[in-house]
């Protein structure tokens, strides 16, 4: 196990190391991370280092170079204090008892449970015998029965391969759940069910990036995805700012003033990565930020990239949401027919939660069937997503409906999981406000928040002495102090000079959460005031 | 619908694109898989194609440069022929009434019935409420209710991301089962679960590759994913034959010879893939051979990636499995501890046949700290496998054993599904020796047969004027005339001047295959004797 002291070393460490956009926090995670790692797992040093093929010299630099802050450094120090809980309980003198991941939107690893629909489905499926057995009408509704059935009818067993942009008939109810949402037509022969968004957005970019030149707008903060897929690939992230004083919104102007200095300096830029509603901000974008955003590719020739996995996470009346597909198709010509526009979506978050089926599918728009062709042969490459996780696609976008024998109690479930997040939201952001130096705007949508924090300068500096950003300084204290374990903000990117973190709302037991918080906050800043 | 005449020309126009190493069936699947593929799924062509950012010439050409004939034109057109049949039954006009897609290694896509106890632990972890419903007992065999409560306990909920690693408790198990194989020690630490062994392989490789001048020794005849993968990755595929005299085992001085070749036009030679038993020549490697490559991985400094997917598949007693992880660490100093070894396998292919859950695992050997690390970044990355895939992989290490409840049926299950294959397969070889001109080597593995077959001199002039590979002429007719889907020898590579095609033996009533088969082939050596 990894001292306090020892990480502190490793912290120090890091600072010799060049800062780059995601500046210090990087290097520290890289660092510490290094050091967490090697010791969780090196059992067998190999024992003669020098014959070794695989060493960082020899391996692929951009692998190397790839950052993903969300399971990085501080997560992986909250592992090894949770298995120091697991283990010894009281006796490891530690000032808290519980880990609360807070890292990442996991939700049924803290307290959201499962929609009952998708897994009475899921079970039958499993095990279709269930189906003949004369209890099953006493134990499962009969709509769940029924959409099992037909569900073995279209797929046939969920443990043979199917077609590689996912099952037909799948595919054919997303699409038409895309047109009621929308409005406008979908297509199946357009829709690729994947694993979860990540490997939809990691398969488009590699597409995508055909020179070390080629550069993607990402919005910063940003979700780390997209700077690691785009490390990976080789390819430059062009940052444009979100604009916290404006509910998180985007200047238009400053995102064409980046592009031109990126362009000045070389960089061919291919696609704008939008995340609406935002991770880590939590915002939900104005029409008319959605409207600028599709001119602007339209003029700039940007393939446009909807991270919309967050579409039913909105909180507010004020911003319902409004796909990146309806706003182009609404817009009518030029831009309707034109912008190539990709919009993923993912089972893993908003009320179903099911993160580990890896579940989720992307739409492509006015794709070049060549472009289509590149698509389709990446997916027949890794075969197909699991069924499991395209039978939660299928109930996402087909889910019980008024009548249904199972509609009143989804009814109740949704709407409990929606109501839950929002109440816990508004709690945090509420006790946030409350802290000296700490702001917070409301969560609009997804299951973050993304305050800043007035680091004092007695801490910055002795940030500085340990070699670790202000933030990481802050949550590898608050981690150490009270066992919430949240993910510095410069894991994500963020304006020069401030600092954040960024928290679900996921987790059950916010008063106890706000108690922890609120105790290490007044400390933190009476120590360094 | 893509005509016959349609197909005939873009085969056609298919001859004259330059060949590479898999020759004209690249080529072939290229063009046919352009035509079918926009055929199929391009109803809305762009208003304005000059328009579109992503064309061929702007995006990634490494992704352009792959391959995957598994899922290429012949399939394609296959599931062509399919939906015709479906749609129109008889109207149809085709001279057969079923597909057999003999393509893909995909048994319950075909007769294979899964694993009741694993479907029933899988049932349980999807729908946990099932298991406090009073009938449960009468339902589910106690040792399924045990080890779906006791996986629940160790995982929460299935609809949550795991460690990215895997569940540590399944790794721990999978260890375990490595350890009862080999003999030999082997680390949690150690054993990465993967979304099958596809993303296993694509994730170690694309680690290894740091320059277009990198190689990998790779089988030939392969798995198409090896040269996919190294196109994707920009890297050289250095070919090594098998060979087909001696029962597909492989000639060390011919390997060394390619790999001096190789390395004379400056290939920098990574790592060395053995597929044993192998995709798609269904040979079981000797011990010599064995230890000749992990002699050969250790004097040239190769990383050793031995794909033992079909490491239950072995129908003969004469060569039972030997992993790699054993035979290695059997040789001893200075072998055991050095040379740097990952072993894949997988759910998708044995007695479980589990395609559609995407389970798999790899474990690493002898890799250096900073490897793992990075090994562990991306699987960070990539989040977690379904946890549908990780329960697959725990029943593949841990079945039911003796005194078990569930015992008998599983013990029943696998061994018919055994038998059934050996069956199939001597069905088959018999009935390919019995035709003109066509040898083939026992199934000692796998579920794969790769007849060679002497292509008449008129056959060949025709399939040269429709500017087609002889294997992928016959291969073409054969599923015109039959049904049958099975996917030419130039997919995987061959020997020059030799043509096979390879085929499943996991399709139900092999004596129609067999039927159809014949009279096909002795039809087609008439037409052009």
């Amino acid at each position: 196990m990894l001292s306090t002291t020892t990480s502190r070393r490793v912290l120090a460490s890091a600072h010799r190391q060049t800062p780059k956009m995601t500046s210090f926090a990087s290097a520290l995670t890289s660092t510490l991370f290094t050091s967490l790692h090697r010791q969780m797992h090196s059992s067998d040093e190999p024992r003669d280092p020098a014959y070794r093929v695989l060493t960082n010299e020899r391996m692929n630099k951009h692998v190397l170079e790839a950052q993903y802050a969300v399971r990085g450094a501080i997560p992986l120090r909250a592992e090894e204090l949770r298995e120091q809980l697991e283990e010894k309980g009281k006796d490891a003198g530690l000032p808290f008892d519980t880990v609360v991941n807070c890292n990442i939107g996991n939700p049924q690893q803290l307290d959201q449970k499962p929609l009952t629909f998708l897994r009475q489905v899921s079970a039958l499926t499993e095990y279709p015998d269930l189906l003949d057995h004369p209890s099953t009408s006493s134990i499962f509704p009969s709509d769940a029965i029924e959409r099992a059935r037909s569900l073995l009818k279209e797929i046939g067993s969920v443990g043979a391969y199917s077609h590689s942009m996912g099952v037909p008939a799948i595919r054919k109810r997303v699409a038409q759940f895309i047109e009621n949402r929308d409005g406008h037509p979908s297509s199946p022969g357009k829709i690729y069910l994947t694993a979860g968004a990540s490997t939809g957005v990691s398969n488009i970019l590699q597409i995508l990036i055909s020179s070390p030149l080629d550069g993607v707008l990402i919005p910063i903060p940003q979700y780390p995805l997209y700077t690691a897929a785009l490390a990976l690939n080789a390819a430059r992230a062009v940052p444009y700012y979100l604009e916290e004083s404006a509910d998180w919104g985007l200047d238009v102007e400053n995102l064409k003033a980046n592009l031109e200095k990126a362009r000045h300096e070389g960089t061919v830029i291919k696609a704008m990565v939008v995340i609406n509603p935002g991770n880590p901000t939590g915002n939900c974008l104005s029409s008319e930020n959605m409207q600028d955003i599709i001119k602007l590719c339209y003029e700039e020739k940007l393939v446009l990239l909807a991270d919309e996995v967050y579409q039913s996470n909105v909180y507010g009346d004020a911003r319902p949401f409004v796909s990146f597909k309806k706003a182009l198709k609404d817009m009518g010509a030029p831009y309707a027919d034109n912008v190539e526009l990709v919009s993923f979506h993912s089972i893993s978050k908003g009320q179903s939660g099911e993160c580990g089926r890896r579940g989720g599918y992307f739409e492509l728009c006015n794709f070049h069937p060549e472009a289509e062709e590149q698509v389709y042969k990446l997916a027949s490459i890794q075969l197909c997503p699991s069924l499991g996780g395209q039978i939660g696609v299928d109930i996402l976008c087909t889910p019980p409906k008024e009548g249904d024998e199972s509609y009143p109690l989804w009814k109740e479930e949704v709407s409990g999981i929606a109501r839950t997040l929002k109440e816990r939201s508004e709690i945090l952001v509420k006790a946030f406000r409350e802290l000296e130096g700490v702001t917070c705007n409301d969560a609009e949508g997804a299951m973050y928040l993304f305050p800043t924090i007035t680091i004092p300068p007695k801490a910055i500096a002795a940030a500085k002495a340990a070699g670790q950003a202000p933030d990481a300084y802050y949550s590898l204290k608050l981690l150490e102090g009270t066992g919430i374990c949240v993910v510095p903000g410069s894991g994500f990117g963020q304006a020069p000079g401030t600092w954040h973190f960024r928290t679900t709302f996921l987790a059950p037991g916010t008063e106890d959460y706000v108690r922890r918080l609120k105790k290490f906050h007044e400390d933190f800043m009476r120590e360094y005031s």
